[in-house]
Protein backbone atom coordinates (compact mmCIF):
# COMPACT_ATOMS: atom_id res chain seq x y z
CA UNK A 1 0.00 0.00 0.00
CA UNK A 2 1.15 3.62 -0.85
CA UNK A 3 2.19 5.43 1.96
CA UNK A 4 0.21 8.37 4.09
CA UNK A 5 1.55 10.84 6.17
CA UNK A 6 -1.18 11.63 8.77
CA UNK A 7 -1.76 15.96 9.04
CA UNK A 8 -3.61 18.18 10.65
CA UNK A 9 -5.57 21.15 9.40
CA UNK A 10 -3.72 23.65 11.29
CA UNK A 11 -5.46 27.32 12.46
CA UNK A 12 -3.36 29.64 10.76
CA UNK A 13 -3.63 27.48 7.65
CA UNK A 14 -7.36 28.86 6.90
CA UNK A 15 -8.20 31.79 4.79
CA UNK A 16 -10.29 34.65 4.81
CA UNK A 17 -12.77 32.14 2.90
CA UNK A 18 -12.94 29.93 6.08
CA UNK A 19 -10.72 27.17 4.22
CA UNK A 20 -7.70 25.88 4.11
CA UNK A 21 -5.62 28.69 2.07
CA UNK A 22 -4.21 26.48 -1.49
CA UNK A 23 -0.90 27.47 -1.16
CA UNK A 24 -0.37 25.43 1.96
CA UNK A 25 -1.27 22.61 0.39
CA UNK A 26 2.30 22.61 -1.51
CA UNK A 27 3.21 23.01 1.61
CA UNK A 28 1.91 19.84 2.75
CA UNK A 29 2.74 18.10 -0.83
CA UNK A 30 6.69 18.80 0.26
CA UNK A 31 6.13 18.24 4.51
CA UNK A 32 4.63 14.45 3.19
CA UNK A 33 7.71 14.00 0.55
CA UNK A 34 9.51 14.75 3.68
CA UNK A 35 7.82 11.82 5.54
CA UNK A 36 8.03 9.61 2.67
CA UNK A 37 11.72 9.51 2.45
CA UNK A 38 12.00 9.08 6.26
CA UNK A 39 9.37 6.19 6.24
CA UNK A 40 9.69 4.72 3.19
CA UNK A 41 13.08 5.51 1.51
CA UNK A 42 14.99 5.06 5.23
CA UNK A 43 16.28 8.42 4.45
CA UNK A 44 16.04 11.75 5.93
CA UNK A 45 15.33 14.47 3.53
CA UNK A 46 17.56 16.59 5.42
CA UNK A 47 20.49 14.27 5.21
CA UNK A 48 19.87 13.82 1.41
CA UNK A 49 20.30 17.66 1.43
CA UNK A 50 22.87 18.50 4.30
CA UNK A 51 25.02 15.03 3.78
CA UNK A 52 24.79 13.99 0.40
CA UNK A 53 24.18 17.61 -1.09
CA UNK A 54 21.58 16.58 -3.46
CA UNK A 55 18.73 18.41 -3.78
CA UNK A 56 15.04 18.40 -5.69
CA UNK A 57 13.66 21.45 -6.49
CA UNK A 58 10.19 21.74 -8.46
CA UNK A 59 10.33 22.15 -11.89
CA UNK A 60 6.40 21.53 -12.73
CA UNK A 61 3.96 21.45 -10.58
CA UNK A 62 0.45 20.53 -11.49
CA UNK A 63 -2.87 19.93 -8.44
CA UNK A 64 -6.60 19.41 -8.86
CA UNK A 65 -8.49 20.62 -5.89
CA UNK A 66 -12.29 19.74 -6.08
CA UNK A 67 -13.23 19.95 -2.62
CA UNK A 68 -12.19 22.36 0.35
CA UNK A 69 -10.52 21.20 3.34
CA UNK A 70 -11.64 23.14 7.17
CA UNK A 71 -9.87 23.74 10.43
CA UNK A 72 -10.21 20.81 12.47
CA UNK A 73 -9.84 17.95 9.18
CA UNK A 74 -7.34 15.54 9.13
CA UNK A 75 -5.85 15.16 5.69
CA UNK A 76 -3.85 12.20 4.55
CA UNK A 77 -1.56 13.14 2.07
CA UNK A 78 -0.57 9.53 -0.33
CA UNK A 79 2.77 10.30 -1.77
CA UNK A 80 4.22 7.80 -4.76
CA UNK A 81 7.09 7.89 -7.21
CA UNK A 82 5.17 8.00 -10.29
CA UNK A 83 7.93 8.01 -12.48
CA UNK A 84 11.49 8.04 -12.66
CA UNK A 85 14.31 9.77 -15.43
CA UNK A 86 17.67 9.83 -15.14
CA UNK A 87 17.90 13.63 -13.47
CA UNK A 88 14.01 14.25 -12.69
CA UNK A 89 11.37 12.37 -10.48
CA UNK A 90 7.34 12.69 -10.36
CA UNK A 91 6.05 12.56 -6.98
CA UNK A 92 1.79 12.20 -7.11
CA UNK A 93 -0.26 13.31 -4.03
CA UNK A 94 -3.11 12.47 -3.51
CA UNK A 95 -5.23 14.58 -0.25
CA UNK A 96 -8.04 12.59 1.35
CA UNK A 97 -10.00 13.71 4.10
CA UNK A 98 -9.17 11.48 6.87
CA UNK A 99 -12.19 8.63 6.16
CA UNK A 100 -13.17 9.13 2.89
CA UNK A 101 -12.74 6.66 -0.07
CA UNK A 102 -12.06 9.53 -2.71
CA UNK A 103 -9.27 12.51 -2.23
CA UNK A 104 -10.35 15.83 -2.72
CA UNK A 105 -6.44 16.79 -4.12
CA UNK A 106 -4.96 15.24 -6.63
CA UNK A 107 -1.46 16.90 -7.92
CA UNK A 108 2.30 15.90 -8.73
CA UNK A 109 5.70 17.27 -9.33
CA UNK A 110 8.35 16.96 -11.29
CA UNK A 111 11.60 17.39 -9.08
CA UNK A 112 15.32 17.51 -10.78
CA UNK A 113 18.28 16.17 -9.22
CA UNK A 114 20.54 19.00 -7.84
CA UNK A 115 23.94 18.80 -7.07
CA UNK A 116 23.87 21.38 -4.16
CA UNK A 117 27.62 22.39 -4.65
CA UNK A 118 27.69 23.56 -8.10
CA UNK A 119 23.58 24.07 -8.50
CA UNK A 120 24.14 21.66 -11.69
CA UNK A 121 21.60 19.14 -12.60
CA UNK A 122 23.05 15.62 -12.39
CA UNK A 123 22.17 12.19 -12.63
CA UNK A 124 20.74 10.45 -9.75
CA UNK A 125 23.22 8.47 -7.66
CA UNK A 126 22.67 4.90 -8.10
CA UNK A 127 21.85 4.31 -4.18
CA UNK A 128 19.11 6.78 -4.37
CA UNK A 129 18.22 5.69 -7.98
CA UNK A 130 17.43 2.36 -6.52
CA UNK A 131 15.13 3.35 -3.24
CA UNK A 132 13.32 5.43 -5.88
CA UNK A 133 12.74 2.46 -7.94
CA UNK A 134 11.65 0.05 -5.24
CA UNK A 135 8.87 2.91 -4.48
CA UNK A 136 7.85 2.70 -8.21
CA UNK A 137 7.03 -1.27 -7.13
CA UNK A 138 4.93 -0.58 -3.81
CA UNK A 139 3.41 1.99 -5.81
CA UNK A 140 2.12 -0.97 -8.64
CA UNK A 141 1.27 -3.44 -6.23
CA UNK B 1 0.39 46.34 -21.31
CA UNK B 2 -0.29 43.48 -18.81
CA UNK B 3 -0.31 44.20 -15.28
CA UNK B 4 2.71 43.41 -13.02
CA UNK B 5 2.82 43.21 -9.46
CA UNK B 6 6.50 44.22 -7.86
CA UNK B 7 7.31 42.00 -4.98
CA UNK B 8 10.42 41.68 -2.71
CA UNK B 9 11.61 38.38 -2.07
CA UNK B 10 11.94 38.19 1.86
CA UNK B 11 14.40 36.26 4.23
CA UNK B 12 11.59 34.21 5.19
CA UNK B 13 10.62 32.87 1.84
CA UNK B 14 14.46 31.02 1.23
CA UNK B 15 14.51 27.38 2.35
CA UNK B 16 16.92 24.99 3.33
CA UNK B 17 18.07 24.99 0.20
CA UNK B 18 19.20 28.58 0.12
CA UNK B 19 16.33 29.24 -2.79
CA UNK B 20 12.73 30.13 -2.52
CA UNK B 21 10.76 27.68 -1.20
CA UNK B 22 8.24 26.72 -4.15
CA UNK B 23 5.32 26.69 -2.26
CA UNK B 24 6.00 30.74 -1.50
CA UNK B 25 5.35 31.83 -4.77
CA UNK B 26 1.72 30.30 -5.00
CA UNK B 27 1.55 32.76 -2.18
CA UNK B 28 2.86 35.37 -4.44
CA UNK B 29 0.75 34.38 -7.33
CA UNK B 30 -2.18 35.30 -4.41
CA UNK B 31 -0.77 38.53 -3.54
CA UNK B 32 -0.04 39.33 -7.58
CA UNK B 33 -4.10 38.69 -8.33
CA UNK B 34 -4.78 40.87 -4.95
CA UNK B 35 -3.10 43.52 -6.53
CA UNK B 36 -4.07 42.94 -9.67
CA UNK B 37 -7.73 43.75 -8.75
CA UNK B 38 -7.08 46.93 -6.52
CA UNK B 39 -5.06 48.16 -9.49
CA UNK B 40 -6.74 47.05 -12.66
CA UNK B 41 -10.08 45.51 -11.74
CA UNK B 42 -10.94 49.05 -9.11
CA UNK B 43 -12.36 46.66 -7.27
CA UNK B 44 -10.17 45.43 -3.63
CA UNK B 45 -10.31 40.90 -3.80
CA UNK B 46 -11.50 41.88 0.36
CA UNK B 47 -14.09 43.58 -0.92
CA UNK B 48 -15.07 41.49 -3.84
CA UNK B 49 -15.07 38.71 -0.57
CA UNK B 50 -16.38 40.44 2.43
CA UNK B 51 -19.01 42.69 0.56
CA UNK B 52 -19.96 40.63 -2.28
CA UNK B 53 -19.91 37.71 -0.81
CA UNK B 54 -18.07 36.21 -3.77
CA UNK B 55 -15.09 33.92 -3.16
CA UNK B 56 -12.80 32.23 -5.72
CA UNK B 57 -11.29 28.98 -4.53
CA UNK B 58 -8.64 27.65 -7.06
CA UNK B 59 -9.51 23.90 -8.84
CA UNK B 60 -6.88 23.98 -10.87
CA UNK B 61 -3.25 24.97 -10.48
CA UNK B 62 0.16 24.36 -13.09
CA UNK B 63 3.24 25.68 -12.61
CA UNK B 64 6.24 25.76 -14.42
CA UNK B 65 9.39 26.82 -12.78
CA UNK B 66 12.67 27.27 -15.27
CA UNK B 67 15.12 29.16 -13.02
CA UNK B 68 15.26 29.45 -8.98
CA UNK B 69 14.74 33.18 -7.21
CA UNK B 70 17.56 34.27 -4.57
CA UNK B 71 17.21 36.11 -1.36
CA UNK B 72 17.40 40.00 -2.36
CA UNK B 73 15.53 39.32 -5.56
CA UNK B 74 13.28 41.56 -6.80
CA UNK B 75 10.21 39.70 -8.56
CA UNK B 76 7.69 41.54 -11.28
CA UNK B 77 4.27 38.74 -11.15
CA UNK B 78 2.42 39.54 -14.37
CA UNK B 79 -1.12 38.82 -14.23
CA UNK B 80 -3.36 37.85 -16.93
CA UNK B 81 -7.14 36.83 -17.22
CA UNK B 82 -6.67 34.10 -19.79
CA UNK B 83 -9.72 32.90 -20.36
CA UNK B 84 -13.30 33.63 -18.84
CA UNK B 85 -16.30 31.06 -18.83
CA UNK B 86 -20.01 31.40 -17.13
CA UNK B 87 -18.85 30.18 -13.49
CA UNK B 88 -15.14 29.72 -13.88
CA UNK B 89 -12.13 32.08 -14.93
CA UNK B 90 -8.41 30.90 -15.67
CA UNK B 91 -5.77 33.72 -14.35
CA UNK B 92 -2.37 33.42 -15.80
CA UNK B 93 1.24 34.94 -13.95
CA UNK B 94 4.45 35.25 -15.55
CA UNK B 95 7.04 35.82 -12.98
CA UNK B 96 10.40 38.07 -13.63
CA UNK B 97 13.49 38.64 -12.13
CA UNK B 98 13.53 42.32 -12.19
CA UNK B 99 15.46 42.85 -15.55
CA UNK B 100 14.88 40.11 -17.15
CA UNK B 101 13.21 40.09 -20.20
CA UNK B 102 11.86 35.99 -19.79
CA UNK B 103 9.77 34.88 -16.90
CA UNK B 104 11.44 32.52 -14.30
CA UNK B 105 7.92 31.02 -13.71
CA UNK B 106 5.37 30.20 -15.65
CA UNK B 107 1.55 29.34 -14.27
CA UNK B 108 -2.04 29.54 -14.23
CA UNK B 109 -5.31 28.79 -12.14
CA UNK B 110 -8.31 28.38 -12.82
CA UNK B 111 -10.82 29.20 -10.14
CA UNK B 112 -14.56 29.01 -9.69
CA UNK B 113 -17.08 31.46 -8.75
CA UNK B 114 -18.46 30.72 -5.29
CA UNK B 115 -21.20 32.07 -3.19
CA UNK B 116 -19.68 32.90 0.04
CA UNK B 117 -22.64 32.40 1.83
CA UNK B 118 -24.44 29.03 0.38
CA UNK B 119 -20.45 27.81 -0.78
CA UNK B 120 -22.15 27.05 -4.19
CA UNK B 121 -21.06 27.75 -7.71
CA UNK B 122 -22.63 30.52 -9.03
CA UNK B 123 -22.14 32.50 -12.52
CA UNK B 124 -21.05 35.70 -12.11
CA UNK B 125 -22.54 38.98 -11.87
CA UNK B 126 -22.90 41.01 -14.64
CA UNK B 127 -20.66 43.49 -13.10
CA UNK B 128 -17.88 41.17 -11.97
CA UNK B 129 -17.86 39.98 -15.45
CA UNK B 130 -17.84 42.89 -17.41
CA UNK B 131 -14.41 43.98 -15.36
CA UNK B 132 -12.47 41.10 -16.32
CA UNK B 133 -14.03 41.04 -20.07
CA UNK B 134 -12.09 44.09 -20.31
CA UNK B 135 -8.95 42.91 -18.84
CA UNK B 136 -9.17 39.68 -21.90
CA UNK B 137 -9.22 43.04 -24.14
CA UNK B 138 -5.82 44.61 -21.92
CA UNK B 139 -4.01 40.97 -22.52
CA UNK B 140 -4.83 40.71 -26.04
CA UNK B 141 -3.25 44.70 -26.94
CA UNK C 1 3.80 15.87 33.64
CA UNK C 2 3.48 18.74 31.94
CA UNK C 3 2.28 18.01 28.16
CA UNK C 4 4.37 18.11 25.14
CA UNK C 5 3.79 17.71 21.73
CA UNK C 6 6.37 16.32 19.39
CA UNK C 7 6.87 18.35 15.90
CA UNK C 8 9.42 18.20 13.51
CA UNK C 9 11.35 20.87 11.67
CA UNK C 10 10.67 21.12 7.96
CA UNK C 11 12.42 22.02 5.36
CA UNK C 12 10.26 25.27 4.66
CA UNK C 13 10.49 26.94 8.44
CA UNK C 14 14.76 27.25 7.47
CA UNK C 15 15.55 30.88 6.67
CA UNK C 16 18.43 32.75 4.71
CA UNK C 17 20.87 31.65 7.33
CA UNK C 18 20.01 28.46 7.65
CA UNK C 19 18.06 28.08 10.64
CA UNK C 20 14.30 28.04 11.48
CA UNK C 21 12.85 31.44 10.87
CA UNK C 22 11.72 32.62 14.26
CA UNK C 23 8.57 33.37 13.38
CA UNK C 24 7.87 30.20 12.84
CA UNK C 25 8.49 29.27 16.72
CA UNK C 26 5.08 31.61 16.64
CA UNK C 27 3.75 29.45 14.67
CA UNK C 28 5.06 26.18 16.69
CA UNK C 29 3.33 27.58 20.12
CA UNK C 30 -0.04 27.98 18.13
CA UNK C 31 0.11 24.42 17.06
CA UNK C 32 1.40 23.11 20.51
CA UNK C 33 -1.49 24.85 21.62
CA UNK C 34 -4.07 22.88 19.66
CA UNK C 35 -2.38 19.68 20.34
CA UNK C 36 -2.53 21.07 23.97
CA UNK C 37 -6.26 21.50 23.68
CA UNK C 38 -6.90 18.03 22.18
CA UNK C 39 -4.47 15.88 24.20
CA UNK C 40 -5.01 17.31 27.58
CA UNK C 41 -8.71 19.52 27.53
CA UNK C 42 -10.06 16.85 26.11
CA UNK C 43 -11.98 19.19 23.46
CA UNK C 44 -10.27 20.49 20.31
CA UNK C 45 -9.34 23.99 19.59
CA UNK C 46 -11.36 23.87 16.69
CA UNK C 47 -14.70 23.29 18.80
CA UNK C 48 -13.66 25.36 21.17
CA UNK C 49 -14.03 28.32 17.86
CA UNK C 50 -16.47 26.73 15.68
CA UNK C 51 -19.38 25.37 17.97
CA UNK C 52 -18.58 27.35 21.40
CA UNK C 53 -17.62 30.61 19.62
CA UNK C 54 -14.91 31.35 21.54
CA UNK C 55 -11.59 32.87 20.59
CA UNK C 56 -7.93 33.21 22.53
CA UNK C 57 -6.65 35.81 20.69
CA UNK C 58 -3.14 37.09 21.78
CA UNK C 59 -2.81 40.36 24.04
CA UNK C 60 0.91 39.90 24.76
CA UNK C 61 3.45 37.43 24.14
CA UNK C 62 7.16 37.01 25.08
CA UNK C 63 10.28 34.53 24.41
CA UNK C 64 13.84 34.07 24.97
CA UNK C 65 15.56 32.46 21.90
CA UNK C 66 18.78 30.50 23.60
CA UNK C 67 20.32 28.36 20.74
CA UNK C 68 18.70 28.17 16.83
CA UNK C 69 17.13 25.18 15.37
CA UNK C 70 18.26 23.13 12.32
CA UNK C 71 16.48 21.24 9.50
CA UNK C 72 16.36 17.92 10.73
CA UNK C 73 15.84 18.51 14.47
CA UNK C 74 13.12 17.32 16.29
CA UNK C 75 11.26 19.79 18.60
CA UNK C 76 9.17 18.79 21.55
CA UNK C 77 7.14 22.10 22.21
CA UNK C 78 6.12 21.86 26.45
CA UNK C 79 2.74 23.78 27.18
CA UNK C 80 1.54 24.63 30.85
CA UNK C 81 -1.35 26.63 31.84
CA UNK C 82 0.87 29.25 33.99
CA UNK C 83 -1.74 31.83 35.49
CA UNK C 84 -5.78 31.56 34.65
CA UNK C 85 -7.70 35.02 35.27
CA UNK C 86 -11.65 35.61 34.62
CA UNK C 87 -11.05 36.80 30.95
CA UNK C 88 -7.55 35.87 30.60
CA UNK C 89 -5.20 33.15 30.31
CA UNK C 90 -1.23 32.98 30.27
CA UNK C 91 0.15 29.86 28.17
CA UNK C 92 4.01 28.88 28.89
CA UNK C 93 5.80 27.41 26.12
CA UNK C 94 9.28 25.43 26.43
CA UNK C 95 10.79 24.11 23.55
CA UNK C 96 13.39 21.46 23.59
CA UNK C 97 15.45 19.77 20.88
CA UNK C 98 14.15 15.93 21.42
CA UNK C 99 16.61 14.49 23.95
CA UNK C 100 17.90 17.86 25.21
CA UNK C 101 17.27 18.67 29.23
CA UNK C 102 17.50 22.35 29.04
CA UNK C 103 14.71 24.30 26.67
CA UNK C 104 16.29 26.61 23.48
CA UNK C 105 13.19 28.46 23.89
CA UNK C 106 10.97 30.04 26.89
CA UNK C 107 7.88 32.27 25.88
CA UNK C 108 4.42 32.18 27.06
CA UNK C 109 1.72 34.61 25.52
CA UNK C 110 -1.36 36.11 27.63
CA UNK C 111 -5.05 35.52 25.68
CA UNK C 112 -8.18 36.81 26.17
CA UNK C 113 -11.28 35.24 26.32
CA UNK C 114 -13.16 36.44 23.25
CA UNK C 115 -16.66 36.23 22.46
CA UNK C 116 -16.48 35.00 18.80
CA UNK C 117 -20.24 36.57 17.80
CA UNK C 118 -19.78 40.00 19.34
CA UNK C 119 -15.59 40.44 19.36
CA UNK C 120 -16.23 41.60 22.59
CA UNK C 121 -14.11 40.25 25.83
CA UNK C 122 -16.07 37.39 28.20
CA UNK C 123 -15.44 36.00 31.17
CA UNK C 124 -14.51 32.18 31.18
CA UNK C 125 -17.33 30.01 30.74
CA UNK C 126 -17.47 27.42 33.60
CA UNK C 127 -17.11 24.36 31.71
CA UNK C 128 -13.92 25.95 30.45
CA UNK C 129 -12.77 27.24 33.48
CA UNK C 130 -12.51 24.24 35.07
CA UNK C 131 -10.95 22.35 32.27
CA UNK C 132 -7.89 24.56 32.55
CA UNK C 133 -8.25 24.89 36.31
CA UNK C 134 -6.97 21.14 36.39
CA UNK C 135 -4.22 21.78 33.83
CA UNK C 136 -2.39 24.11 36.33
CA UNK C 137 -2.61 21.68 39.33
CA UNK C 138 -1.12 19.05 36.70
CA UNK C 139 1.45 21.83 35.99
CA UNK C 140 2.16 22.72 39.65
CA UNK C 141 2.40 18.77 40.71
CA UNK D 1 10.58 60.43 11.68
CA UNK D 2 11.16 57.42 11.94
CA UNK D 3 11.26 54.99 9.25
CA UNK D 4 7.78 53.44 8.34
CA UNK D 5 6.85 50.38 5.80
CA UNK D 6 3.55 50.54 4.57
CA UNK D 7 2.20 46.84 3.83
CA UNK D 8 -0.94 45.38 3.17
CA UNK D 9 -3.26 42.32 5.06
CA UNK D 10 -3.22 39.33 2.59
CA UNK D 11 -5.72 36.80 2.04
CA UNK D 12 -3.37 34.26 3.33
CA UNK D 13 -3.09 36.45 6.60
CA UNK D 14 -5.75 35.85 8.15
CA UNK D 15 -7.34 32.92 10.18
CA UNK D 16 -9.74 30.98 11.20
CA UNK D 17 -10.50 33.90 13.83
CA UNK D 18 -11.09 36.12 10.86
CA UNK D 19 -8.20 38.34 11.75
CA UNK D 20 -4.45 38.40 11.03
CA UNK D 21 -2.97 34.94 12.60
CA UNK D 22 -0.35 36.53 15.01
CA UNK D 23 2.23 35.12 14.64
CA UNK D 24 2.09 36.66 10.81
CA UNK D 25 3.12 40.21 12.96
CA UNK D 26 6.45 38.43 14.00
CA UNK D 27 7.17 38.21 10.13
CA UNK D 28 6.01 41.84 8.98
CA UNK D 29 8.29 42.91 11.67
CA UNK D 30 10.97 40.91 9.78
CA UNK D 31 9.55 42.34 6.82
CA UNK D 32 9.82 45.97 7.71
CA UNK D 33 13.14 45.63 9.49
CA UNK D 34 14.87 44.32 5.92
CA UNK D 35 13.04 47.80 4.14
CA UNK D 36 14.60 49.33 7.30
CA UNK D 37 17.82 48.33 5.60
CA UNK D 38 17.11 49.06 2.45
CA UNK D 39 16.03 52.37 2.90
CA UNK D 40 17.50 53.79 6.03
CA UNK D 41 21.30 52.36 6.64
CA UNK D 42 21.35 52.28 2.68
CA UNK D 43 22.29 48.50 2.65
CA UNK D 44 20.53 45.51 2.29
CA UNK D 45 19.49 43.15 4.69
CA UNK D 46 20.67 40.31 2.32
CA UNK D 47 24.09 42.17 1.72
CA UNK D 48 24.57 42.03 5.61
CA UNK D 49 24.34 38.47 5.24
CA UNK D 50 25.34 36.99 1.76
CA UNK D 51 28.55 39.24 1.06
CA UNK D 52 29.19 40.70 4.95
CA UNK D 53 28.57 36.93 6.50
CA UNK D 54 26.59 39.13 9.46
CA UNK D 55 23.36 37.60 11.07
CA UNK D 56 20.88 39.01 13.26
CA UNK D 57 19.65 36.15 14.93
CA UNK D 58 16.48 37.27 17.62
CA UNK D 59 17.27 36.15 21.46
CA UNK D 60 14.31 38.27 22.49
CA UNK D 61 11.17 39.42 21.37
CA UNK D 62 8.06 40.77 23.10
CA UNK D 63 4.84 42.31 21.70
CA UNK D 64 1.71 43.63 22.94
CA UNK D 65 -1.42 43.70 20.54
CA UNK D 66 -4.31 45.78 21.62
CA UNK D 67 -6.39 45.58 18.57
CA UNK D 68 -6.80 43.10 16.14
CA UNK D 69 -6.07 43.57 12.15
CA UNK D 70 -8.47 42.32 9.25
CA UNK D 71 -8.40 41.29 5.50
CA UNK D 72 -8.23 44.90 3.42
CA UNK D 73 -6.21 46.82 6.45
CA UNK D 74 -2.99 48.27 5.22
CA UNK D 75 -0.34 48.53 8.35
CA UNK D 76 2.29 50.95 8.71
CA UNK D 77 5.10 49.45 10.28
CA UNK D 78 7.35 51.76 12.12
CA UNK D 79 11.30 50.40 12.85
CA UNK D 80 13.37 51.86 15.22
CA UNK D 81 16.70 51.34 16.68
CA UNK D 82 16.31 51.60 20.59
CA UNK D 83 19.25 50.49 21.85
CA UNK D 84 23.17 49.27 20.79
CA UNK D 85 25.23 47.19 22.56
CA UNK D 86 28.50 46.31 21.04
CA UNK D 87 26.95 43.06 20.32
CA UNK D 88 23.57 42.95 20.70
CA UNK D 89 20.82 45.99 19.31
CA UNK D 90 16.95 46.36 20.13
CA UNK D 91 14.78 46.83 17.11
CA UNK D 92 11.35 48.66 18.02
CA UNK D 93 8.42 48.68 16.30
CA UNK D 94 4.87 49.74 16.23
CA UNK D 95 2.10 48.62 13.68
CA UNK D 96 -0.12 51.39 12.85
CA UNK D 97 -3.44 51.21 10.90
CA UNK D 98 -3.08 53.00 8.13
CA UNK D 99 -4.83 56.47 9.32
CA UNK D 100 -5.03 55.90 12.85
CA UNK D 101 -2.84 57.57 15.49
CA UNK D 102 -2.66 55.42 17.96
CA UNK D 103 -0.57 52.01 17.34
CA UNK D 104 -2.27 48.80 17.57
CA UNK D 105 0.83 46.65 18.04
CA UNK D 106 4.15 47.74 19.77
CA UNK D 107 7.11 45.33 19.95
CA UNK D 108 10.88 44.74 20.06
CA UNK D 109 13.04 42.06 19.72
CA UNK D 110 17.32 41.61 20.89
CA UNK D 111 19.15 40.56 17.91
CA UNK D 112 22.61 39.57 18.78
CA UNK D 113 25.83 40.36 16.30
CA UNK D 114 26.51 36.78 14.37
CA UNK D 115 29.39 36.09 12.46
CA UNK D 116 27.86 33.43 9.76
CA UNK D 117 31.12 31.67 9.05
CA UNK D 118 31.69 30.40 12.94
CA UNK D 119 27.90 31.07 13.89
CA UNK D 120 30.04 32.87 17.21
CA UNK D 121 28.99 36.05 18.69
CA UNK D 122 30.91 39.08 17.45
CA UNK D 123 31.19 42.47 17.93
CA UNK D 124 29.13 44.97 15.28
CA UNK D 125 31.70 45.71 12.91
CA UNK D 126 32.65 49.61 12.53
CA UNK D 127 30.49 50.35 9.49
CA UNK D 128 27.68 48.37 10.82
CA UNK D 129 28.01 50.44 14.11
CA UNK D 130 28.30 53.67 13.02
CA UNK D 131 24.83 53.37 10.98
CA UNK D 132 22.51 52.01 13.52
CA UNK D 133 23.98 54.98 15.32
CA UNK D 134 23.10 57.53 13.24
CA UNK D 135 19.05 55.66 12.92
CA UNK D 136 19.56 56.34 16.82
CA UNK D 137 19.88 59.79 16.93
CA UNK D 138 16.98 60.21 14.25
CA UNK D 139 14.63 58.13 16.55
CA UNK D 140 15.53 60.98 19.21
CA UNK D 141 14.70 63.54 16.82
Amino acid sequence: MAFRSKLKIRFGDIDRAGIVYYPRFMHYFHVAMEEFFAAELGVEYHTVIDTHRIGLPTMHLESDFSRPFSYGDIMEVEVRVLKLGRTSIIFGYLVFKHGDADPRIVGHNVAVCLDMDSFQKMEFPKWLRQLFEEQIAVSLE
